[in-house]
């Protein structure tokens, strides 16, 4: 029988299944107090710091980092994934359209729906690995053009084809733009890519797992996962930080800015997170990546953050405030040229990597993930009233 | 701080958290040992002997069943709603042909999530308890109108445009077919349709609520739980009952089929169920409306029906197993003239309720629901290798 039977038994858990088990993973954890995440074995800031995106994408979904000739390969293989079939881009119109009516992820989470659906994936039970896999490496290398072609046509752009003689990081910022970046922003895009494929067990990744746990093909996981990821509670959005800097505005008046936010008890957005006790480690590697490119704007960001760290020890002394992934992140895409719309759904492009190999990782469990409910309300059957 | 602190301690429950109660209900429960389920305090089959499917629909997210003044107030309110924006129905022919290269739920999949981007839903938190139910009417409403118009475009064939006039079911038929259904036809799929809005905690509602419980919008949340319907392991492809008796294929035959695949071990698509340890409710509504029908094709399943349990009490005595919904629904469908390619998107239509109904509780917990994944890989950090 495909279904499994639910325990009888019920058992009582805490809120929001916080803290509970639900599976086992190989493919990394955070370490919160130690300030330190990981993608398998290795540090996922020196991953970013030593190999390209391409290579970490490869150990995500075949578990090892590649050797040269495996890295080229694999590039050799996901370059020609990046081209969009005719029936996905002649729809990607309609859903720019749809999509300036509503939040930056939807025309994302559509437009992957419907690629799914277009190159025929297969659910993730009832075909091999192989076919799995590659059908994961179709939708991951599909969404730099996808989400690209959306932003320009909203903005009465042509779409720009990939290029498959550029790196993963340095294509996006290509189809964006429409213009092959330098290298160093190609490079900084990249770390920022790399860094954030994964990043323990989120309520999106959860989501990608609970519709893989059914056996769904790959498109209707990331469509879940998208979703979730574009929930307010889950947090997430690094335009919200520059917005903080653009808030403050000149030098001189951080440090008043601040201190009416802390003592009034506002949330200043881009500081505090609910793993790190520490410094979060991406926002110290994207804060190196900032100031090697340095000027006024990055100078500013860290004298912002240099001020909050203060004013948080002298107002409320004992607690623990540093920058986040989203404080550091917005300067890096801004100095990289990309408009804010863009920084949710390039965070999603490279989580869409994460979530393929938590995908994958999931469809060797046979076991549907599938929870239980209390029935509270009034006790059944009342007779039902007449229609009159 | 919009996320919520993971339990620092972990919790181990039972695989893929059966049994693991998530969350409190007042929409509804199953007994499965009593073949006994419930929407709110009343019998779901006692509801579709005797209500509406707008009447049930009410009760689902408005918490009550209406009297006849704003059961006239509801039809009113969401009839004009199952008209499509421009843009998506724009879009509609490249998703169906997308469509016609995956499962029969994608392109529902895909046009729900565009709808939503073309209506603007906003998310289900920040936002005043009308607006949140005004998107899922919205998103309940247009589902009959998307799925009627991929299956003609699909087939070369105009979309009928909904009326307004006829109730939820008799306009489902309508835009299928392009003719006015019968009375009786028009009853018996409002019946079905009534019947599988609900039906206790699974898979695909589990997601819907997890999505919800991230704050994401309506359509983020039905995207996600139709992607769990579609995986195989959820279960529930009522045509596949329809291939049971057509690989049967006349009467004479009945007997020999069954021990064969009785004796091999094999599954008999349309019998046995995780929860009903008795007949199926549904089944039993559905093969009664099924009788009332008659003819050829429904004394057949009747015939199969009685023969599958009398050679299983002969050769697996002690072995309950009955027909599941699956078995007459399909049945019931067919008499109805819906092609086998609608069953499981006619099903996915009136979960759709079900799930909105779920969307809306959920809204209510600010709780995100996120559990927690435990590392059993290598231990890190393992310094990176060089990249040649």
């Amino acid at each position: 029988m495909p279904i499994n039977r639910a325990a009888s038994a019920s058992v009582d858990v805490p809120r929001g299944l916080a803290g509970v088990v639900v599976t086992d993973t190989a493919l990394g954890d955070v370490r919160g107090s130690e300030g330190f995440y990981h993608y398998r074995q290795y540090s996922a800031v020196e991953l970013a710091q030593t190999r390209g995106f391409e290579d970490v994408w490869h150990l995500m979904v075949q578990g090892e980092l590649p050797d040269a000739a495996r890295s080229a390969a694999f590039a050799a293989q996901v370059g020609p994934l990046r081209r969009l079939p005719g029936d996905v881009r002649a729809a990607l119109p309609a859903i720019a359209q749809a999509g300036a009516r509503s939040g930056p992820l939807s025309g994302m989470r559509t437009a992957l729906s419907l690629l799914g659906a277009s190159k025929g994936f297969k659910p993730v039970y009832d075909i091999d690995a192989d076919r799995r896999r590659a059908d994961t490496l179709a939708a991951s290398a599909a969404v730099p053009t996808l989400i690209t072609a959306l932003y320009r046509l909203g903005r009465g752009l042509e779409p720009v084809e990939p290029r498959e003689d550029l790196p993963y990081a340095a294509n996006y910022l290509y189809m964006l733009t429409g213009s092959e970046p330098d290298r160093a922003r190609a490079r900084a895009i990249e770390q920022y890519l790399i860094s954030t494929i994964d990043h323990g067990f989120n309520a999106s990744t959860f989501t990608a797992r609970v519709i893989a746990s059914t056996g769904a093909d790959v498109a209707a996981c990331l469509a879940g996962g998208i979703g979730a990821l574009s929930g307010p509670l889950h947090g997430g959005a690094p335009s919200r930080a520059l917005d903080t800097l653009d808030a403050i505005g000149t030098p001189d008046r951080i440090g008043p800015w601040i201190r009416e936010r802390v003592l009034s008890g506002d949330r200043i957005m881009g500081f505090g997170h609910p793993v790190y006790r520490t410094e979060d480690p991406r926002s110290r590697m994207l804060r190196g990546i900032a100031q090697g490119f340095g000027g006024p704007r990055v100078d500013f960001a860290v004298e912002v953050e240099r001020q909050v760290e203060a004013i948080l020890a002298e107002l409320k002394p004992g607690r623990e405030l540093h920058t986040n992934v989203e404080f550091y992140a917005g300067v890096v895409m801004e100095l990289c040229g990309l408009p804010r719309e863009m920084f949710t759904p390039t965070f999603a492009a490279a989580r869409v990597v994460g979530w393929c190999a938590n995908i994958l990782e999931q469809s060797e469990d046979t076991k549907i993930i599938r929870p239980a409910a209390r029935y509270v309300g009034p006790v059944p059957p009342v007779a039902v009233p007449a229609a009159n």
